[in-house]
């Protein structure tokens, strides 16, 4: 029904996570609407996020190419906390609390036997190499509170207890602003497992 | 949080259509993960669809640049049926029904008086100027049953009236497969205003 690159255009945003057939179509017309300057710039920044961006030395976060990820260059952040998260991503969710004034280590990934991904997939060996050389006295769990991230984080925390480090694991509970009645009974029975003391008694 | 191509792309891509903030993050770092290869065949296929794609002379449908559309240049499709439409998509649309065998009309848009759209922001021009060389023996409404749809078929059925050549519009009604109960009102009005005879009585 389309010409060869209209069609084209479609097959290949149809292929981007998230985007179906709809919104592949959607999003070639509007292309061809837009000036060809507006269309330019994102063709420019797709080819120069593959040729400007690597992973940072230190933390394999993203970075610009041959340098540290705004992160690891900041000389404020405490280098003895490590916070061990799957992805990039997981990294600004994480800043967004304001909460963490360590230093982050990318995994890349989650165990998942089912999917061929062991610990050899992951970035396993750069987390290990780093604890000496930054003296890191805690490392804290970050992975998803999944399958996956559960089975990850029960994995390091198993690898790492024998370093004589703290070793935490993120909390598990209702989300803040949630309701009893809507949760789910895993995560209702996390939430009562992790309960903390809020009066002594005394 | 991210570095600056990184930071460029995620800006670019959450510009499109229904890509909002998480999505474009979530396609960016998809593309970091991806080939470099494939990633450039998307930046490529933007790019040549800007270049290589006009308006097809005839029917203003999207075109290769220079040559008519596949309907137009089809000489097997009967030229006395016009189906008036508001988007190349809905042309998509109407081919799949298979239930119309003639050529098109895209008025890239709808009369929107709000928006400031009236009839010379819309392809009427070109619709006039084909009815007499084309042999037009009739002009179906396709546009879509919204208001701005409806007011633009309001408008091109008085505008075609005085003609002389059967001008039509669209039915209006239930969905099949639909649900009287599920109905709104306005539908579900349409479709008695429309009702057909089933039986004729005699």
């Amino acid at each position: 029904m389309y010409t060869g690159s209209l069609r084209r255009l479609i097959d290949e945003l149809g292929r981007l996570p998230g985007i179906g057939q709809k919104s592949a179509q959607r999003i070639a017309f509007h292309l061809l609407k837009v000036p060809t300057e507006d269309a330019r710039r994102l063709a420019e920044a797709i080819i120069e996020v593959k040729e400007r961006t690597a992973l940072c030395a230190i933390c394999l976060n993203v970075a610009d190419t041959g340098e540290l990820c705004p992160i690891c260059a900041d000389d404020r952040r405490d280098t003895s906390v490590l916070c061990v998260v799957e992805d990039p991503r997981d990294i600004v969710a994480v800043e967004r609390t304001s909460r963490f004034s360590g230093r982050y280590h990318v995994l890349h990934g989650a165990l998942n036997p089912l999917e061929g991904v062991g610990p050899e997939q992951i970035r396993v060996t750069e987390l290990l190499r780093r604890l000496e050389p930054e003296r890191v006295q805690e490392v804290i769990l970050c992975t998803n509170p999944n399958l996956e991230g559960e089975a990850t984080a029960l994995y390091l925390g198993r690898l790492l207890a024998p370093l004589g480090l703290t070793v935490t694991r993120i909390a598990s509970g209702l989300p803040v602003g949630g309701d009893l009645e809507y949760a789910d009974e895993l995560t209702l029975g996390r939430a009562l497992e992790g309960r903390r003391n809020v009066a002594d008694g005394s």
